[in-house]
């Protein structure tokens, strides 16, 4: 096992359904200093776990474990404490509903009860993970010194909303899904889950000039195929759906700190941010992040100029990773006021 | 009945399948002078017919009936000539793939055939129907005077196959679809793909702005499922899978005029061309009809700018409907050299 575990006993969300025996599975790279000032979060994705961050974690990187204490958890639905794995009467499709709020508040029960740590010096992550960075920022403004979210947003705006009513429409169309009370994968579901998601996930410019020959594919069919067909195929079909529910849901002011006031929730963070949209994601596109880092206090926009769409947060295009692991270096030398 | 049919006997096709008792329904409106001079040719696009083209059509409009003799030909998989109602052995699933080039020479022989029309003022159409107005100006450049295609391309670009290939996956993920042999709809995919559908079809801000309150849905749901899944709800499976592939297929270039030299037919375009993607547009996004419309030697581009995504060319928006019929008729009023 090259991962660790929390366990802080039964867990309620924010649904006011309790999670028995929950765990959280996280990784570490690097120490944590004697001053605990060399802390750096870095959530997974949807469908991600933390190896598949890995590609932004090394020497000489920004997330450098020789000079961090790099923590990666995982979010939950995604393969560890998730519906796959949860035992009766809590498992399949009566796995709770989980909120990136949750899975902040069991990330910093993580590092405050494991660690006693209570400074952050950097939250970063892609996608989903880039929702729990904003979501670290508002719940623990003092705590959080600077986040770096790549290709997501404070929030799920409406249009993705719809995008993934489309990805659970594919996917709860094949009968086989059995409204989640399968015993075999609804094969068919998760194929067509990849001929959906291939759509968003990169760009026009991507497709039309081929790009995906650069990953080892040789045809478009073959990458769809090969790349989205396969990845959603070893996804657990209730967890993909738990993580779409996290995914629409996501929202820094849902809670009781905001009330639901989204621009208070923004306007609170203390964090220095630099906020990273690709310039051609069809998920979260740049026009969302310019409103929402233009209310942050001290945030930085810097989209990523890429045509690997939403894609250039996923460590397949070296220029994306170098791009943001330049800027993550960056971040990571400015002072912060507190 | 509202509409007229023409019988050109057995059609075959470009994939060398032969459609027997081939029959293409098509409305016109106004009426045809003595020079043959006022054609206006308005084909319909992907799960459209002709009654879903009328919006554009009316006394003092740009498509005028008193002055103009409008044709509107129906898309072959639309409903008329279609999978669903060809008798075996052409029908369900073993009705003949159909490229946008047959669509048009059949719409050709009706024009010539039927009315003995030698020149087309313009030929107009939405999505698949601007496909088919690009079609027919590489096809008979010498008799097309003017065309305007809105939201859609001269050739269908990789990323929207790609869109397809999702909205395909998951109407087949349905079990019930049963590989094309039905007997009762496959209602659970027939949502899907509505679902699915409702990403592509309208902006980013379109959804941020909820725009579909104008529409007469009151919330984001309200619009999913009596909108979307309305819509593919009253569609047969076989035809919507039939007109993907039509759509999926479109190129000016696949046929023997120009043996996929897709540079070259827009180059053979001798038509006056305004060409009109929408701003926002998700399956056909400006930055490829603008590279089309510099290559069609008598081409102005004029971008429909809404936020009203691909859906700018479904009459569903006012303003959007004003800019369109504005510019048709200032291109209308324009002389052609030829």
């Amino acid at each position: 096992m090259d991962y660790d575990i929390f366990e802080p006993g039964n867990v309620t969300f924010q649904s006011g359904m309790t999670l028995q025996n929950a765990f959280l599975a996280y990784k570490t790279y690097g120490t944590l200093n004697a001053q605990k000032s060399n802390v750096i979060v870095y959530p997974t994705w949807y469908g991600g776990q933390h190896s598949d961050n890995e590609w932004l974690i090394g020497n000489g990187m920004a997330l450098d474990p020789p000079k961090y204490f790099i923590v990666v958890p995982n979010l939950l639905g995604n393969g560890f404490s998730s519906p796959s794995n949860t035992s009766p009467p809590f498992d399949q499709a009566r796995f709770p509903r989980v909120t990136v709020y949750d899975n902040v508040q069991l990330q910093y029960q993580l590092l405050t009860q494991k660690f006693g740590i209570e400074k952050v010096a950097l939250v970063t992550g892609w996608s989903v993970g880039a929702q729990q960075a904003f979501q670290w920022a508002a719940s623990y403004p003092d705590m959080v010194e600077r986040i770096a979210p790549f290709a997501g947003t404070a929030k799920t705006w409406p249009h993705d909303v719809v995008t993934l009513e489309g990805v659970k429409a594919a996917l709860q169309a094949d009968a086989a899904w059995n409204h989640g009370w399968y015993r075999e994968p609804p094969t068919t579901g998760l194929r067509a889950v990849g001929r959906v998601c291939a759509g968003w996930g990169f760009s026009w410019a991507f497709y039309r000039e081929e790009r995906y020959r650069t990953l080892g594919y040789h045809s478009l069919e073959d990458f769809l195929v090969g790349y989205w067909e396969g990845f959603f195929l070893k996804q657990d079909a209730n967890n993909l759906l738990a993580m779409a529910w996290t995914w629409q849901h996501a929202n820094i002011s849902a809670n009781p700190g905001y009330n639901g006031d989204f621009e208070k929730a923004l306007r609170s963070i203390k964090a220095r941010a630099m906020v990273m949209p690709g310039r051609h994601d069809l998920h979260f596109p740049p026009e969302e992040s310019e409103y929402e880092a233009k209310l942050i206090p001290n945030a930085i926009l810097r989209p990523i100029e890429s045509i690997w769409g939403h894609a250039v947060g996923a460590g397949v295009n070296p220029a994306d990773t170098t791009f943001i692991d330049q800027s993550l270096k960056e971040l990571l030398s400015q002072q912060v006021a507190f």
